[in-house]
């Protein structure tokens, strides 16, 4: 349902219309998000105090909430982000790192996902999982699932929120509960590099901020991170140089590399 | 009114000195500033608790506060510090980050600029145009507007508030609201790389540190990360690499770069 | 008293089982940190929250504390995961970053140790002379002191705590209050990488996981860190380099590259 054509118009608008995502993240991956955000051609601003991110959402063309290392006042601003970026129909995506392993994360995202439905949940195996079953455990922030045996939570998360559900793994599965998109690409080395994930969550951001078609944003978005790692490790020697790698090869990204690396 | 030699004497004592620069900055750029600064030959301490931050400063030769990821805490500590630094004389930069994005952000840089005046103001283009006249918009933390737009507002602003201005841009312009030094050094690819912008304003604390003349050594500081950046762009693929290579040429910067490169 | 043996068999042990490491860090490093701990092959989570941080511990391997930027409300919550860690005897490792630049963080620190008895202290020389000697100077988060300095205070603070103490410097001492193990392999570079330190508390954490010898586990942690750094500085131009290369090399490190640079 994505194709070479899909990836690359999103990506050049991307590029053209540079626009705002607003970001609230954890610490640990800012600085790699930001990056990335750039690479592709967004402008990535990071801003968690309660007193503006009414306002930030308010400029933004999307919004991005990241769990990662959560703490009471940040998941205030959260909330009231998140009911702003409704409110101005702005897309607004959902990582919920770490749902799964303490009760506090998983209560946090499901109380988020009621309060102000998400339009896309992007997550990892484990995470989909706890969110749609209390009770699945999580290793602190990595999965312990394929993300082939989350499909099915998956589709059943995206009916139970009317959203789109993204699970990254070997495989990617993208889904509105009824379609599921898979996608192929990818290079085992990525989960080495801390925050790959919460990177293609700020890039499913930038993708929905130019394409309202959300369930084809989401999968272009992982279509491109899978491209673009799988080109970056093929001249990378560990994950440091992945990491590095993966924020040039996203910057110079090419449509005739899509069309040669994409697996259909 | 800079030159090769004030460029040099400045780089020199910094290294042999390693003033210890107390940070209270932003999570996004955390570990690039203290690199940038480890790199240069400056010690950076990052702290920001209220019951540390007045004897952090207190020991520190130079006090950097940027508000890049502000909140209502991290604001009083900054106060604190400022008014610390203004005690003692020790120079206090300010990078007004993403001041005009939201009304918060501005009203809180004029606030700190107002109750601890601080000795150098290091921001871009929309930024400062922002603080000098209310309604100028910033789009996230990206500047809208040309260097070269703000050199009348960075003047006003130097003359109001009594200090150095610091724009950076295509062409950094430094005043004191009467001289007006020009830098031409640098790279398009900088601005890709996120908080290029802080290390600018971290690098320029390292500079005020040891040269009491801030308009020279503002200058002195912006000619270095535009030369260091010119240098590194010329073997960076992208801005990962441009990211990496900057920490190293700047670890490794000589005189004979110095000369080579600056443009007078 | 370690061994090429006990090393690898330490480093076998962590990539066969990826301990989770829960760490409450500071905001510069916590990007690094988690990289370096996927490198070895651990599983790092930051989680900080009040909420949570029982939770968090309490499906750990290893807890590390890292004071480097510390206040009110991430002190409140290392004292639960810290208590927590004590009651499950999972391994608890403080790294008191900058202890002795403030009064504030020299008391947290003694705090942290009194109420929460660590099972490793991991800090540079300043900072443990200033634990052991209220009064003692350390220039914001670098040491002041030779490693040799320290080895006097790091055996009485590992007597009076009843803890392992790790001294990181050009030779790496760890004790347990009557023997003292030196490490002296590493590169005069490593120092110029922020956090390279706290680095090195984490892969203490990862090793403590797998080794319940904490003195053993502590020295072998410092040996992968010397010989890693000595091995990835060969080929660094500079900091920015090594950081990247640092990362490359432990996720490579082999048996015969432990045979071929560790110094007996």
């Amino acid at each position: 349902m994505i194709t070479v054509n899909s990836i690359s118009n999103d990506l050049k608008k991307i590029r053209k219309k540079s626009p705002l995502v607003h970001n609230i993240t954890n610490y640990v991956v800012m600085n790699n998000t930001a990056n990335a955000l750039l690479a592709i051609g967004a402008s990535p601003v990071m801003a968690h105090a309660k007193e503006e991110v009414k306002d930030m959402t308010g400029i933004a063309s999307a919004l991005v909430i990241n769990i990662g290392t959560l703490s009471e006042k940040w998941v205030e601003s959260m909330l009231i982000a998140a009911k702003q970026a409704k409110l101005l129909k702005t897309p607004f995506i959902l990582d919920p790192v770490g749902a799964g392993a303490t009760e506090y994360r998983t209560n946090v995202c499901n109380m988020i996902i009621n309060e102000a439905s998400p339009d896309i949940i992007r997550g990892n195996a484990s995470e989909i999982m706890s969110i749609v079953k209390a009770g699945t455990k999580t290793k602190g922030v990595d999965s312990m699932e394929s993300s082939g045996s989350a499909v099915e939570s998956a589709k059943q998360l995206a009916l139970q929120t009317n959203s789109i559900v993204s699970v990254s793994g070997k495989t990617d599965y993208i889904t509105d509960g009824k379609n599921v998109i898979e996608i192929k690409n990818g290079n085992d080395m990525m989960p080495k590099v801390t925050g790959m994930g919460c990177t293609a969550t700020a890039i499913t951001g930038a993708f929905a901020a130019v394409n309202k078609n959300y369930l084809i944003a989401a999968a272009n978005a992982m279509a491109v991170m899978g491209i673009t790692g799988e080109i970056a490790a093929k001249f990378s020697k560990g994950p440091g140089s992945l990491q590095l790698n993966f924020i040039d090869t996203l910057f110079n990204l090419s449509e005739k590399e899509i069309k040669d690396i994409f697996l259909y």
